[in-house]
Formats: C-alpha cells, sequence, structure tokens
C-alpha cells in the first residue's frame, strides 16, 4: 500500500522519540513511510523529499527535530501538503529551544506544532489521520473507536484507583 | 455554500487577532463561519460547537485564545475534526502562557499549535487550506498560487531594495 | 463519613505527586475521595464530577495535572465549588507549562494555584482544610495544631543543627 | 456589616489593580475592607492584619503584590484564614517574578495564586465568594446568577458577531 | 568594488534592524550587498544566494530574521562561507523564538549568533570586519582605528558626567 | 569568638548547599553561628534572629531558601544588617523561582543576591569577608591572599593542560 | 569629603537609571563619586576604577549595565571592595539578560546583584549604606530612620486609602 | 606548525565539553593550543592571551564558559581577532544564563555564539575553520568535504532505516 504519511526526523537519534508516531500510525492501520534529513546537512535530500512528497500521494509529513528544530519549516516551504512539527527535546534548553524554533513560523508558511518529545509524536500521528479522516470514512471511524478507547482506559483506571481506596 | 471552516474565540477582544484567519480564508476562496464560545465561561457552548462540527461538515476547527488557552484543546476533546490553536498574547507574560497551554496537549488529543498572535491567526487559515486541499483539489491549486505569490511579493521588493542600493 | 474534597488527577501517573494531598487529608481527618478523569480523554465524565460535586456535600475540588493542564480550569467551568489546581511536572519544560496553563485562568473563572509538584499537592491538601476551617470550627483547631506542629519541627532541627556545630 | 474579605496591597500603586477585586466584591454584596501593608517596609503590620484577622471576622485575605512578591505569603504564615495572592506586573519581567515568588509557596504554609494582573485581581474576589459561599447559601447564590451571567454575555456577544458576518 | 560582505534579511520590515549593520560596513569601507530572501516563501532564491557566494568574492554573510529564524541557518547548510545570525524582536516572545532558533544550530553547521535586534546587527558587522581582516591587513589596521574611537568616546562621555557632577 | 556572621537556612534540607558557605568562612577565619528558621513557618523566630542581630554584633547575615525564596527578604525587613541571599534549586523550575524571589526586593529592602546553589553559598561567604574587611583589615588581608591563591590555582591548571598538551 | 561609594555605569544611556542611586546616597549624606566606563569598550579604564578603588577609600562599587553586564563582574575580579550589580533593561529581553550575566558568577568572585532597573538602583544605595553601617555608627543610625520614614509612608498612604473607603 | 586558533576554556572542568572543539580542528588539521584562564579569577592572563593572540599569529579565539559566562566577551575586548564563545551548561539554570552572558555583548564588541554545550564546542571549531577557509584554500577544501561527509553519514543512516522498516 502506498504510504499515505511521511515520518522525517533530523537524525537517527530522535528514533526512539518519533518510534511513537509510528505505533500510533500502525495501530490506526494508515500506511506511512519513515526516513531521516537534516534540514542543514542534507538541504538536498530535505528539500527532494517535500517537493517530491505530493506525487507520490503523501498527504501528511510529520517531522521531528530539536535544537534550532528548522525540519519541520524547511519541509514546509517546499510543499503544500501539511506539515506537523514533533520538537526534541535534545539540548540542556529543556525543549524550549525546539519548540519556538518549531511553532513562531513566519506568515505564509504555517507548521502545526505537538507537544515537545514523545507525546508530541504520538499526537502527530493522531492528528494525521484526522487530516486523512476529512476523506477517509474508515479513518475517521478508526479515530472515533481510538477515542472511545482512551476514554474507557482512563474509566479503567478511575475504577481501579476509586476500588483500591475504598 | 456550507462553511468548511469553523473560526472560534474565547473572547471578542480576540476579534482583531482572528480577523486576519479571516481574510486568508476569502482570499482562498474557502467558505467558513466564525463565532465566539469561552471554555470555561459557556462549557456547553464550547462542548457543542465541537460536537456538532463534523455533522455540519466542519472540515477543520480554528480556536484563538489567550492566558490559559483550554479553547482549542476543549474543542479538541469533543471531536476528531482537525482543531487548529492560536495562542494569543493578552496576559503580561508575553503569550508564553497561551502558547504553553495550547501545544503541550496530553496524549491522544492533538491541537495544532500555530505562532502567537496575528501570524499564527493567519497560518491558521493556510493550514486549514492544506488540510482540505488533501480531497479538494481547487483548493491545492489556490495554495500552490498563493505560494507562488507569497515568493514573488519577496522577489519584487528585494529587487527594490537593490536597485535603491545601487 | 461524606466526602467533602475530591482530589480528580488527569492520569494514574500522576497518584504519586497527588498521595501527598491525600496524606495531609487523612491527618486532618478531613473525608475526601479520589478519583482520575481527563479534561481531554473523558470530557463528559470530568464535567459530571463537577456538577455533580455541590450536590453530593463536595466543598473543595484538587485538581492535579501535567503538560497543558486544563483539568482543574474544565472542572471550576462546571461548579462553584472552589477548584485547586496542582500543575504536575511531566514534560520536558519543567512544569512551566503546566504552572501557566493552571494559573493563567481568564476573567470569571478562578482556579487557586498551588506550587509544581509534590509541595503544591501537600499544600492544596491544607488549604482545602482552611476553605472548611471557615465553616467547622474543629478543622479550624486542627489546622492551629497542624501549623504549630510544623514550627516545632524547625525549631527540633534548628536545635540539632546548633548543638552539632558547637 | 463586619468586612469577610481584607484586601491588602503591596503599596498604593498596585490600587489600579486591585480595584478591580473591590469592584466584584462589590457586585456580590460581599462587605470587605481594603489596605495597604508592604511586607518589607511594614511587617509588623503586616503580622498584625494577618494574626487579627480571624478574630475579626475574616474568611478570606486578598494580597496583591508585585517583583518578589512576598506579602501573600508572609500573611499566610500568620493565620489559618485562607490567602489569596494576587502576582502584579510592576517589574521589567513582565510578571514572572511575582507570580513565581507568590506561587511557589513552600510545604506547610499554601498561598492561592491567581493570574497575573487585574485578571487575577477580579478572580480573587470570585473565589472569595467560592469560599463564602460554602457556608453561606446566599453568597452561593450570587455566585451561580454570575456565573449565568458570564455565559449570557458570551452568548450576547456571539450572536452579534455571527449576525454582522452573515 | 565586488562586495565581500552579503546581508541578507528575511522581510522587508527588517531593513530597519539591518541598516545598522550597512552603516558599520560603510564606516569601515567594506564593500557588501543587501537583499531580502526568506528562508520560508523563497527557499530556492535563499538557497541560490548561499550557494552562489564563495564563487562571487563574499567572505561574510550576515542574515538578520525573526521568530522561527531559519534563514542563517538555511544559508549556512549551503555554504562554507561563515554566516552571521542577526535575531530579531518581531514578535510577542520578546526575541527569545529568534535567538534560539538562531543560536542552537545543530552539530556541524554552525551559525555565529549576535545580540537581538539592532545591537546584534551593528555587531554583525564589525565581526565581518574582524574575519576579514585575518587577510586584509587594511581592514585590521580600520578595526583597531574603530575600537581606539570606541574607548575614547566612553571616556569623552565619562569625563562630561564626572565635570557635570562637581 | 563572637560570631559576625549569622547563616540562616530555610530547611535542614538546605544544608548540603549552605556547608559551602561554612566552609569559605572557616577558611577566612571568620567567627559564625548557622541555624534554621522558615520565613513561612517559623515567622516570629525568623524575626528575632533579625532583629536581635545587631545587637548581637552580627555584621552580615546569609539567608539559603529554595522555592519562594521569601527568608532573605523577611530577614531584610526586620534588620540594617546587611543580607545576602542565596536561591536554592529545590523545585522543578530549575531555580528561577528562587533567584527571582530573592533578587526582585521591592524599593527600601535590599537583599544581595548570589548566584543559584553551591557556587552562590561559597560567594555569599567571600562577599561577607569583603563587608566586614571594610572595617577589619586582617580579613582584608585574608581576602587578598584567597584572590591570589584563586589565581595561582587557575595557573596551575593551565599549565597542566599547556603541559599535557604538548 | 572623599568619596565612600564609586557609582560606574557602562554607558550614558544608563544615567536616568543609576541616578536613582545617587539620589538616595544624597538623602543618606553618603559622599560618592559616579562615572563611566565600560567593561567591553574600556577595560583598562575599568580595570582601573577597580584595582584603585581601595586606596583611594571606596567602600563599596555599585555598577550598574545591561545586556550581557559584565561590568559588575570585570570590577570584581579586580578588587576586595565589595562589588554591588544593578542589571538594566536595555535589550528585548526584558532584563532576564543582564540579571542573570550580574547574578550568576562563578566561584571565588561575588556580586550582589540587586533587582533590574532603577529599584535595583535604589537598593543599591541602601545596600552600600548598610555596608559602611557596619563601621560608622551615625550611617546605621540614618538607615534606622531611613527605615522608620518606610514604614511611616506606607502607614500614612494605608490611612489614607481606609479613610477614603469609609 | 603556530597554532591558529586558541582555545580558552573558563575552568578545568569544562574540559570534557571543549574537548569537542579540538577533535574538530585535529580533523580538520589546524594547529591549536588550549589552555584554562578565568575572566575573574585570572584577568590579566585572560587580558594578555588577548592582547597578545594577533602577534603570536592566532587567527580565531574559541572561549567555552559556564554561568554568568563573561570570558568570549572579556577576550574580545582585548583584540580584533575573531572571538567565538560556547555557553557551557554548568549551573541549575539550564545554560540560559551562560548563552545569554555570552550572545548578548554590547555594541561594539561582539562574540560569535554557537549552541550551549558539546554541540555548540564542536561548531565552535567548524566556524574557526570557514573563517580561515577565507584565506586558506586548503582548510576551504578540507571543510567541503567535512561537509560532503556530512551528508553521506546522514544518507546511510536514512538508508539503514528505510531498509530495516522494509
Amino acid at each position: 500500500m502506498k504510504p499515505q504519511v511521511l515520518i522525517v526526523m533530523g537524525s537517527d537519534s530522535d528514533l526512539p522519540v518519533m518510534k511513537a508516531a509510528e505505533d500510533i500510525l500502525k495501530q490506526l492501520r494508515i500506511p506511512y513511510t519513515m526516513t531521516i534529513a537534516s534540514a542543514h546537512r542534507t538541504p538536498e535530500r530535505t528539500m527532494n523529499l517535500a517537493s517530491e512528497a505530493e506525487g507520490k500521494g503523501i498527504d501528511v509529513i510529520i517531522a521531528g527535530a530539536g535544537m534550532a528544530a528548522h525540519l519541520a519549516g524547511v519541509l514546509a516551504s517546499h510543499t503544500i501538503v501539511p506539515v506537523i512539527g514533533v520538537p526534541i527535546d535534545s539540548s540542556p534548553l529543556g525543549g524550549l529551544d525546539s519548540l519556538l524554533s518549531t511553532v513562531q513560523m513566519p506568515s505564509g508558511v504555517p507548521v502545526a506544532a505537538m507537544a515537545v518529545g514523545k507525546t508530541g509524536a504520538k499526537n502527530a500521528a493522531i492528528f494525521s489521520a484526522q487530516i486523512i479522516g476529512r476523506k477517509d470514512i474508515k479513518v475517521a471511524k478508526s479515530l472515533k473507536d481510538f477515542k472511545k478507547k482512551l476514554a474507557e482506559e482512563v474509566d479503567r483506571k478511575s475504577e481501579a484507583l476509586e476500588r483500591e481506596k475504598e
């Protein structure tokens, strides 16, 4: 099946974080592909990934990067496919650097920023599904089930806690 | 024409910022509707807006709010329609409060955060179009033209500057 | 005995922090109940907890949550029972995200924010007692004893230190 | 009528901010008194205000201060009456200094922190009413009306906006 | 004379800041050229400016940009000519966003960050001269004179102040 | 010998940090005393320590505290003896809370803030000696020796490094 | 009369802030001298000011500077006379840069940091008097009067406010 | 071979970070020398290192320091040789203190700031080579090879990842 989501990360050290996105896409049965490209070390490769994405049927690009995280922004500058940015906490500044570099995009070229780290990677995958869900009724259905399961899990845990406290 | 984008803001004082989103949607000929709902003062109204959005054909929700900006998050908890959050700079803390309240969503319920303020509102509209462009070839086409115009504008300005400096 | 304080946390991973509130309530003999509800994953459950609180005789709600901590705010929007928010440090941003999301509530719907983490959970329980102490003379008495013990503990430790240094 | 709420501010320059608390208390018909006391310039006066508060029938103390805002903390150390802190933005650091000085109280002596500035002052008054509402059914009733009016105001504004956009 | 320094800015709104760099280069008689290129709106133009710089005899690139300031980083990824980044304060976040986006470059592709705003633009020009001064003895000489004048100016002002205070 | 420096800390958990001050005072042969007093848990004790200090011959008070570090400020409000504040990093906010609570003292009641943590404790002791050195020529002499030793230590280490690199 | 306090500022643009120090010293009748020296533009002058201070009878140095405020630190490295640093808010970063550059001095060379801006300048003068007051009983007496006047002023203002509210 | 780059660090505890600069310089075959000098503990030594640098043929100075990192600034005030500053994360404030102290240099005396920590040390060495590369064609050539290798490494890793995911 042709991939609909392209996951890009700035370095292989970002893989443990970005796997969280992969796990959710698998769970929601959304075909994806995953690669490494550095906005600064491989600018041409990054540019090509973005400019060829639409032609290859990619519906969403997820980009994870740390520090002065330019990856999502550089990808977004070369395509009209929605780009979701996952700021990664890989410097002593606690992720504030990658968060601001990802979210504060200038007028005209948006990046959809998620939370810093693994939670952000997971949510990026869910948000991808939400975008695809606008045209694919099966994905929309999966998301509703997923949302229900999230609620049920909280219910189960709160019941367990309440029982324990009785 | 039925609105595809729902713009919600937490207070009427956010209107000058959120108009920037409206302007872009008009320019890209995407039908929208605009309203006020407070996550805290009108929680039911907010919940209803979100849970009825999909049924009404809404493809994207844009939510602008300041301070402990919960609006986008509350909307996202009641729908699988993608929610884009625009943090608004309306407290002495310079927008850091609304930015973190918008972007740091917990696992399972993503919000796509844009830059703080007007630039974010503008980009939220463009990102909405990018989402819709995944299923509507005409919107995709408009976005490509828009992207080209952005570049041409920069070119024109840089030529003017260079001429002036000669 | 009917619970007077309702402790809610956004996730079971917040339990180690929120237990600090439980310990103090036990010590002050204030009946409480403890549960899990996520503002984003179980919004209806959260809404119901808040809107039924007053009827059930709850005098104070303590809400602990991390990241874009909306839990306290969402609870406060559905009740006039005082809500105390405990920001939990569960992201790489060091708790600044949950602190600002908890404290910067917009006009009309206050949340009483405590310090980030365990100290905040402990203080939330003491503050609950202070609220209840306004109508229950026994609780007011307990608080005065508690305050005295705090002072005595410091005195004992400072004497020990001074003896050691002689 | 004997005052139930004591509003203290660190300096007369804080009056324009703290008046927002006064306005709400008047609106909710809660008797109050208002004074100036500096934790650093008049420590005895501050101590006396706090230690005499309970005896005078004060149910809540609201303390507004800027910079290294110790006022609320110092008051809280001398009483078991609940103290609400309003951080005031009066230094070049944008209120982050007064917010952290107010909210990060050590274990044992809580202060209920509100948002920075006028919004916080307003919310401090509402929260005072919520505390008093736990024992005074008339105040509880006023708060419910107040909450309803807040919602109606948003409804009215959103209708106006929607009409204008038609 | 062929330009040795290329000044690039992300938008024509950055011109008032970047003129401070121009003024110093004129004063030090270093030939320069000045243009506009946006990392996000005109990525190809930006790439070309960088990759052609060395061939055209450019010795230093000065890049000024605001918000998620990627301009300097994108330029640096396409050339071995030293790139100096000037963070511009153009968002409500007070320049912290552009500073971190400029300075926190990942391993392998450095950008030399200057202070936020006009001071940074001025210093970028001086630093350019310091780089060129490593191979051009005349520029080194100009810099020594410049440094002496800086000191003399302070001396003159301090004498004036001291005289006034007598 | 009568103590000239009074070291106070807010909790016995601050002892490992504040011992760094003790070590320096011993080294400089300045008599001191060390105790625990909490601005919030033992306000009277704190007040007494400060107001009796001058009479007891104390020339400098060093106060170490974490979180909303009010200790130094409360001490300073009760004496004209110079108070040096050492912010201690004991919350998830990385010491920014205690730093701002210590340094941002309002007009009229100064506290001399040192760096966060052990370095600050060490420097507080040196600064105490500098104050005492204004009237005690022996202490001034010790400080000069200390300063020389600091320099010699750097010299020795740099020689070792340079030898190693040859 | 020979000056006991040396006020140094990094630039003549800092004068409006540093005059606040001057005013207090005049009020407390402490002889002072005031000059300009830049740690970076006139390093020799700065070094000489510091190393000659003790010989000239200077008891305290007050140094005000903005941005990467190195002035106080550089002065402190050349003398054992106590140096008080006043961070000045002169960049878009709101004084956080000058505050951290002033207060975070490394081990061995303390600077006593005051609050950012005018309040800090005022307090620097009071702290100078507190240092001198350790050996000069007249200055100690002046400080006690000053402290009393501070309290009386607050009392007067609070009475005025209370009368107005009756 | 005469050293072209002078690496200075504020303390021997900075060596593990600054070795990253050394490794790159070795790899690029640029002769260097490495020493320790503290802006505050050995100001004369620091001044001499800077003022003698040009005469000794030094083309770039790299200065690494933590906390209120004045080392780079002090060096820059005594020479026209370009100074690159590496902020080192050695306090509880996460490197924000050393970053701002390094980058926010006042007008007239620039320091080229790199990222916080090891990445910054590495990039400082590369940037040194870029400066030297402006006059030494062999170094320019090495840099081009280095840049190519950086890209090849990313390519190799991304291929490995893609293969693994097939």
